[in-house]
């Protein structure tokens, strides 16, 4: 396994995996790991998961732990794409994970129109302004703000890689979801399940995680209690130790 | 005062007011009691309060001991009208609200437009499908569903009524969240602030709380903490306590 300049290899020990991280990108947070569990996936092979955006390919491998189901992952910068699949190889993965290098804006020339069952994506949260002064080359800047793709380009490449009925699973900002919901009304996908993650009780949610259904029905949609990061004495909840196989 | 066959007095004695109620009718219920809560009015005269769906005046009456605001209230079933406006007097309110009896779909009829700062409503929660069965003459049944007016109605009327910037505070259900926020972008409603309560800790949240800026950015959408009603062992948590005054 080669590792580059700045890289190196995290253990992601709860799933039996081990991951390639770098400094001069964006590293593994808390968000995917929610959303991999957030996404229910089922254990079959008989589907298939699609994960946009998918940097450094942690959500392919972790869900990879929770499912037998074929993912493909995209991620539009090539050094990201490269470190993904050698993660890939890393866990001997590469007959359940394949890494597309590519935007998302051109998903259906890498994966097949109505194929998907789920779509996972922890995407850039942040909205580019036309004040904003961002460096487009800046490889960080790239994962946090939509540059290569906006918010609104997730729900219509969804709209047409997923099934009749099938998920996307997004990790977000509570402060974008009423164009996440514009969005989803704009390519038919309704929101069915809603959860917010606060820092602590008594604080604000600073992201939410949120379960569009393709063609679904506007009715039904089910706000599930609030996941908390840490306690009011600032150790992680048991929910999140649990998630992370602590204590 | 005179009482009416099945009506009683009822005491909000937290806020020093008097209420009467009728089995017959629909009842002050605690979703009231956090709206108005969740208002958070300012205390001056210098505004415009107006309550949508005011039923027999709990909303006015509750909200007249936090500010010292005029508050005009609009009912569609005279016989609530009337409770209500005999509730205001048993007060000694007459001076601050008012009571309208009519439908929120001629508000501009009622109220001057651009007049009002804050508007509150706690609607009737439930969409009338084709196949509902509903008695149009049921006056609980009026209550509680849409039946002399929809959801999108109050938004219609609320972008006719408010001020620049003024706010329209609701209290429903979360599965109606995706078409408030749709019916809130078609009449320039942004959503603000955003609070779920859940009936206790661990189970999804049956009633939210949401806050609507006129003509507002899209940008800045806060949720809150969520505000559970029960703790796990069945009684009211501290912060219902305190609303009700209790412990």
């Amino acid at each position: 396994m080669t590792l580059l300049a700045n890289e190196r290899i995290d253990q992601l020990s709860q799933f039996d995996r081990e991951i390639i991280q770098s400094d001069d990108t964006f590293s593994l947070s808390t968000d995917a790991l929610f959303l991999a569990y957030f996404a229910r996936v089922r254990k079959t092979k008989k589907q298939k998961i699609v994960d946009f955006c998918s940097g450094n390919g942690a959500i392919p491998l972790i869900l990879s732990a929770m499912t037998d189901a074929p993912i493909e992952a995209i991620e539009i910068q090539p050094e990201l794409a490269d470190m993904a699949r050698r993660s890939v190889a890393l866990n001997h993965l590469e007959e359940q994970i394949t890494i597309h290098t590519g935007n998302i804006k051109s998903a259906t020339s890498l994966v097949k129109p109505e194929s998907v069952n789920v779509i996972t994506c922890n995407p850039p949260y942040f909205k580019v302004y036309p004040d904003s002064w961002i460096n487009p080359n800046d490889k960080k800047a790239l994962a946090r703000h939509e540059i290569a793709m906006t918010l609104e380009d997730i729900f219509k490449q969804s709209q047409a890689l997923l099934k009749e009925r099938g998920r996307l699973i997004l990790v977000h900002r509570p402060e974008r979801l009423t164009e996440m919901i514009q969005a989803g009304l704009k390519y038919r996908l309704i929101p069915k399940r809603l959860r917010f993650v606060h820092p602590k009780p008594d604080k604000p949610a600073n992201t939410l995680l949120i379960d569009f259904m393709k063609n679904g029905q506007e009715k039904g949609l089910q706000v599930l209690p609030p996941l908390y990061v840490y306690t009011k004495d600032n150790v992680y909840t048991e929910e999140v130790k649990a998630y992370l196989h602590q204590g």
